[in-house]
């Protein structure tokens, strides 16, 4: 029996002009708390070459805890030694980021660059079929992928590759340096209603790396669009000494619309360090090819114990959606797209009192540059210039348990 | 692994005019069988000063089972000796009849007087942090509450501050006497839209003792009020003497309208009692601050054992949501409310063939004396002086299995 | 802990002029992947004469997952000797193919015959309170039905009774016959809404022997109808000589309208066989009068082990729900109702690699014959003489693990 549970409290504090915006802007995110996550499964092994992970969530990401639902479910066939072969639902490799286990990340929210990215044909609960090899220096996977099993209403679902190679060029006990690259190429764009002359929509975007607030407000966006291939690539590294832990982040997408109407590109960066302030490192896992949480040296304990471990955290992350986005003012040139550009700051100090509670308090300063709106599906955006971006900081503290 | 389940049978016996009401004050109420809670979680500890409580509940209260969700969720810090600290989602003490866990209340629901009080602030799976004193004869608990978990739809939570004080002024083997003061503040009502002008609203009202209908009939209620502030209050008593127990409480509620509007104040009281046949009695939890199921003596068996325990009991309540609101045949005076009087009679007979198993019928007779309509948010009530209140009886059995 | 965990993905193959059809007549289903269950629950006793089970499900046959609801839970007393008492929510038996456990069928679903007869009074989750009586060689079972836990809207539940005799005239080592009856007789029909006059509504209909399409079309159905009375009865066989099983049955169905306005008549039968080519057997089970999964002599080892168990099997269908449906290019004769007739063959090969583990791949055959559309509730259908059929075949593989 495996559980995580993660619970959010978060204040948003929004600019006084940002109430004039439009309600797919952001003019008013909601603070409170909610269940980031809530998960409750079972993993085992069956007959020695065969193993298995069931997990259910019962939390939500949306301010509003929502039922219980499928997270993974698979079964993996184990008996070719290195190579394992699984079908299911769960999270293709997709990069550093991506893999650090949703309980393991620095900050409560992956980087809005590798959360885009992950989620074009990835992300939780995708119905895959991989192979993966994975040894102490070199980790491989490739996934053929299907919709999310929570997607619903889709009509003969989206398929995929995905794909991730990293490797340890350098390692020995106080140093590590991991590479990695990562891609997904969408060759069929699930269809968005029955019939031959379906359209085939996708929407690329992300939450402003943190996701109480229960408005659903993506500040930037591609908005829906009527495609006919999706890729994503994405280069990172990670980088450890000591109690000091680097990793940084380069990402493309692109977007090949249907009927001939042209193609869009994309990108973004992001960078992150952490510092163990009570001396331990944070261990690196072959098996995802990523690092994890650190285990306290001495618990936490008021009757003559330690403190547990303790760290500090800074990123940066810049996603960029504008394609020719044009001045402010000016019309929109053909072939452009105001999706926005967001810049996000975010400093952080963790606890982690034993090996199953970690406290995580962060400060956030998101900014959005963006202009004119939401494009319909497949067309191009309507001409219009006003400035649609906001500034705002965001202060939240996470309580999360696992075992 | 801990699970409570419970089975509910209910048939529904309106009188015949009762048909001719408004579909909001219960013409047909709904017969059938309903799981009420069904309870799967996890208990424990984790390096010794730390414990958490992971509850799901796939059940539902509305005649319709509903997706499983969170019940409960926390972890708590225990290395303070008396006084525990708790983050997540929990119900927070709020008198005797709330602090009987849902598997040990002696008729199937709670009495519609502290129903109604705890959830104004309280109730399964509010977002809170509290600290509580909890020793042999004293518990003392104090809790900053927001939104209930499965609240959808608020901007920015309700914030409230709830708590409770219970002592064992006399007990010997014999004899046991519990009194209990406890109270709710709500210093913000959770904004109900989006925007600085959003209203704030809350709506005080009860189910009448039994689940089981799906139609959600709530006989009395203030209706939706714009509220700036909102308190309650209740003084409780239980006294226990060898297989008797009698318990006993008194509620007042207070509603502070928004923009000056005025103020609502409402009022309840509640007495009952139960006896055990077989001679066992209602044990005592200091924890929590009162009364549980008793642990037959024998349990039941065919081949040569006894027959369990067997308790029969009787409850009376009396809430009223009236304020001010005038003679039939006349206009609603100024400032007044027409949320209607409920008076129930509940007669029950327990039987308890194990510590695991508990199967309850029960018959009630519900008498609702209420003119004029549910007034719109924050608004005074329109003239109407039609009598909707209606008096039925109910019977239901309950099947409850816990571990 | 128990669990079971389906895995299904489907392609449909469709001709090309059923994209003319109407949306109900399924002119384009969905292909895909789902989870057909993801059963989570706990079974155990208690205090010795008691018994429980609680299951809860993640999956869901419609394409996309569903949130997590109660599938069974249930408390049976088994103090009488043969004679089992059980209250709560489950599957009552209603015949062979009913009694063979989801994890435990020859193909992917059940025929349509017997999946239409047992979702009338019976089938996963419905509220029951039942009296089993099973010995070695003769089960008998009588349950008094309602509605199934997860119907909405329901005002004043389904009231049914559901029974099935089944015993083993024959058997030895190697030879075993089993003759199963079993019918249902549903008293009063769920009201439909509040009131006195509420209609009655039932429709009865199935899938086309796979589920992973989230249309949800049914080819085939009675349309909604405001029925005073519904029955089914279904007689089957099974024989089974060593690796070699077959099975078949016969079920009739009957609905009398409200208002004397007539009543219909329905039938439909199967019949299927399957040969373990590695020498297994399909074991009989006492408990539910049905045969379960050969266990494999030797479980699949790539490091000189065996090749587990192999199952090759077939089956044919046909459900018709036509009664006086007159001829095509002619008028809907009175009291007749165009249901349509649906005859599905299926080939399958199954492969157990152990115990735990299934993967089935099967290929389908449905061809469609029905006049007509959908009648309304409780009127007789409109004159509608166009073929609304088609002929189509579907291929598709289900993983499974069970625990």
């Amino acid at each position: 029996i495996r559980s995580l549970v993660q619970y959010d409290l978060a204040h948003y504090m929004q600019p006084g002009k940002a109430q004039s915006l439009a309600a797919a802007n952001g003019p008013d995110l909601s603070s409170g708390g909610n269940f980031r996550r809530a998960w409750f499964g079972v993993q085992g092994k069956v007959f020695g070459d065969w193993s298995y992970y069931l997990n259910y969530d019962f939390g939500g990401g949306g301010g509003t805890e929502t039922p219980g639902h499928v997270q993974q479910l698979w079964v993996q066939y184990d008996g070719l030694g290195p190579i394992a072969l699984r079908i299911g639902a769960f999270t293709p490799s997709n990069g550093i980021e991506d893999a650090t286990s949703s309980g393991d990340t620095i900050f409560l929210e992956r980087n809005a660059v590798a959360e885009m990215a992950r989620n074009i044909a990835g992300g939780d609960g995708r119905n895959t079929i991989s192979a993966t090899y994975s040894a102490d220096k070199l980790f491989a996977q490739i996934t053929y992928t299907g919709n999310k099993i929570q997607d619903s209403g889709a009509f003969d679902e989206q398929q995929a590759v995905t794909g991730r190679l990293a490797g340890l060029p350098f390692s020995n006990d106080s140093t590590k340096l991991l590479l990695s690259a990562a891609g997904s190429y969408v060759f069929k764009v699930a269809d968005a209603a029955a019939g031959q002359g379906a359209a085939r929509t996708i929407t690329l975007n992300a939450p402003p790396e943190i996701t109480v607030d229960n408005t659903g407000t993506k500040f930037v966006t591609s908005g829906s669009l009527n495609a006919e291939r999706v890729w994503q690539y994405g280069l990172e590294a990670a980088a450890e000494w000591q109690s000091l832990y680097t990793q940084a982040g380069y990402f493309r997408y692109g977007v090949d619309l249907r009927a001939n109407a042209g193609a869009y590109g994309f990108g973004g960066w992001y960078g992150q360090a952490s510092y163990l302030l009570t001396g331990e490192s944070r261990p690196y896992s072959a098996a995802t090819a990523s690092f994890g949480n650190p285990k306290p040296r001495i618990p936490f304990s008021l009757s003559g114990g330690g403190w547990g471990a303790w760290e500090v955290a800074a990123r940066y992350s810049d996603l960029d959606l504008n394609d020719h986005a044009g001045m402010k003012g000016a019309a929109l040139p053909t072939g452009g797209l105001r999706g926005g550009e967001q810049k996000a700051w975010t400093l952080g100090v963790n606890w982690y009192p034993n090996q199953a509670l970690k406290f995580e308090a962060q400060y956030q300063n998101v900014g959005i540059d963006r202009l004119g709106t939401i494009p319909a599906a497949g067309t191009k955006p309507a001409v219009n210039n006003a400035f649609v971006g906001q500034s705002l900081n965001i202060i939240a503290l996470r309580s999360q348990i696992a075992f």
